[in-house]
């Protein structure tokens, strides 16, 4: 997608350099920077401190992180290593996971001289195909989209939670694509984006690529979902995920479960988009999913634009206090509507997921 | 309450000086500033800017914003137009109606000479009795944590959102004031602040008077109140109100809707507190209640401190980006476990209300 009139992808392998290129986005939206990725533990990095983040993103990430390791040392037990750290360096989004073993099953076996090409090969086959899947994710969700237009004729509201843009992939996103394919075919939407807290991704990210590509969207605090809902002033709900369990509960962003349960109790539609990288099928019960717990200073530091228009970090808790900063929360599939996938929209349960896949 | 180890009210009129002074709550948790107002106009702005905030409160202040009125200028036409511009100066908390009109009732028919010493005297029932009540909000909301005490025999948590302390009235709040109670009866409490977005009252305000009283208290997101009654961390919410319905419909900062939304998912007892200044009989209907909409920069820029300890404020939003600050909602009645009153605790409907009052 766009910024400022170009065509960008969140990731790419610079044959040149042999390096891998990313969009720095604890930067945005106050810089727009282009990074250079040199090694595994760059990209091991780059994951950790969320310079990439978005569940396919950092599995792409992931992918080509072990080619950077291959790049750096040719050796299986470093390329075991690195597929360990990769793997270790967020818990919450099972596409890492996913990633990395689809890439170490593919080069299981292969000789030194051609394992490079073959990761190569394989990372970006993992991009095409997300770049692909998100695509048809908007196309399914296109489809909801149109029949709410159909039956309003007026702009439709769709609400969003944290960033699962094309930032959080590597092009269309998981929950905005539905919304860019229908600003394509000439359906007027409008955004509610949440801020979402504490490293509003939402207002940084969302609303940022949303501006880019021209697509009317307002910010709001996490806190005002439910009353804008209860007005009437929201038609659908579209959220991205970092783990769906077979059972179709669905792992995400934290204040995702709040938003639900307010689409809910005011018959708002509340769609989850998501490729199939994002399917746990051997977790059975969402207690088991790992929840991130992240450093407390991403609460009560925030970082933003001073008078001088430089980037400035400001603590805004009083000193004493502590603060926790929990990454995801859990929405149980009674309170989603639909699942969208590459594979078409069903029901959030394992007979909807069933159905498209396996 | 204590500030430093000192005993502070949030207000209170200085004799010599013949000023009202109020805590400067904007400035906190970074500064702690007492400020004079000297003129209604100071209090209507003091209310409007937020300098106090707080249903109670606002309340009080609009009581001493009569009589500066008449300090100033003994005339009965500008102490009316002095009531008409302090009911104005914030829509949604009905106290503040409610604090002016007992104030003009009582001074209504009284003669030039009489109405200075009548007004102040007015104004100082008003605030003691909000004392009052909020000690007896305090002491009814007790039992309530007594019970769940002596089940559990362990630390109890309690989730407030926003500032419904002390600082949000005279001396021991409304929601915080049987946390208090509880502390000092030895009964171990620990606080989840919601940070409360935009103003983050949470944080700034009520951790802030949670620390200074020495409380166990935790900062967490908005969004991050679900999660945790999923995982059973809560044991109870106590929040405040700007108005109540003689229905039990609670309007009160916004994102507290969407936690009564999740704890009544999770089986959470979920209390309002409020002193009956709070209770708005005449609107039957939440839709009329008026949902003030504030300065969209209240969004997208945050006050902190930067590493040299000064106050900065940055914008943390993309340039191009709207936002929408709607600062209340609307908790229906079939969410709210109970009312703390004055009188004691009712169910939140018609029939509790009446039980305890009329």
């Amino acid at each position: 997608m766009k910024i400022e009139g170009k065509e960008y992808r969140t990731i790419w392998f610079d044959e040149k350099n042999q390096t891998v290129k990313i969009i720095d986005q604890t930067k945005l939206p106050h810089q727009f920077v282009i990074k250079d990725l040199k090694t595994v533990k760059d990209a091991i990095n780059a994951i950790k401190i969320m310079e990439v983040r978005g569940a396919p993103l950092i599995g792409a990430t992931a992918a080509y992180g072990l080619v950077l390791s291959i790049i750096e040392k040719n050796d299986l037990s470093f390329l075991r290593k690195s597929s360990e750290e990769l793997i270790a360096s967020r818990p919450t989004a099972i596409n890492l996971k996913w990633a990395v073993e689809r890439m170490m099953k593919k080069l299981f076996g292969v000789n030194d001289k051609e394992i490079l090409k073959m990761a190569l090969d394989e990372a970006k086959a993992i991009i095409e195909e997300d770049v692909k899947f998100c695509k048809k994710i908007g196309l399914n969700g296109l489809k909801i989209i149109e029949d709410i237009s159909n039956k309003k004729k007026d702009t439709i509201n769709i609400l969003t939670h944290c960033n699962a843009g094309w930032l959080a992939t590597i092009n269309w996103g998981t929950a905005t694509s539905p919304i860019y394919h229908a600003h394509q075919k000439g359906i007027k939407v409008h955004v509610w984006v949440d801020e979402t807290r504490p490293r509003n991704q939402g207002a940084n990210l969302t609303s940022y690529e949303l501006n880019e590509e021209g697509i009317q969207n307002t910010v709001i605090t996490d806190n005002a979902g439910g009353i804008l809902m209860q007005r009437g002033q929201v038609d659908m709900c579209i959220v991205g995920t970092d783990r769906t369990l077979s059972n179709g509960d669905v792992c995400n962003k934290i204040g995702t479960y709040l938003k639900a349960l307010s689409a809910k109790d005011n018959n708002v539609p509340f769609y989850v988009a998501l490729p199939s990288s994002t399917i746990d099928w051997s977790i059975k019960d969402n207690k088991q999913i790992p929840i991130e717990e992240r450093n407390s200073e991403e609460l009560s530091h925030v970082e933003g634009i001073d008078e001088n228009n430089e980037i400035k970090k400001v603590r805004i808790y009083p000193q004493k206090s502590k603060s926790l900063n929990l990454a995801f929360d859990v929405t149980p599939a009674k309170l989603v509507t639909g699942l969208i996938t590459e594979r078409g929209v069903c029901e959030a349960s394992e007979k909807g997921l069933k159905g498209l896949f396996k």
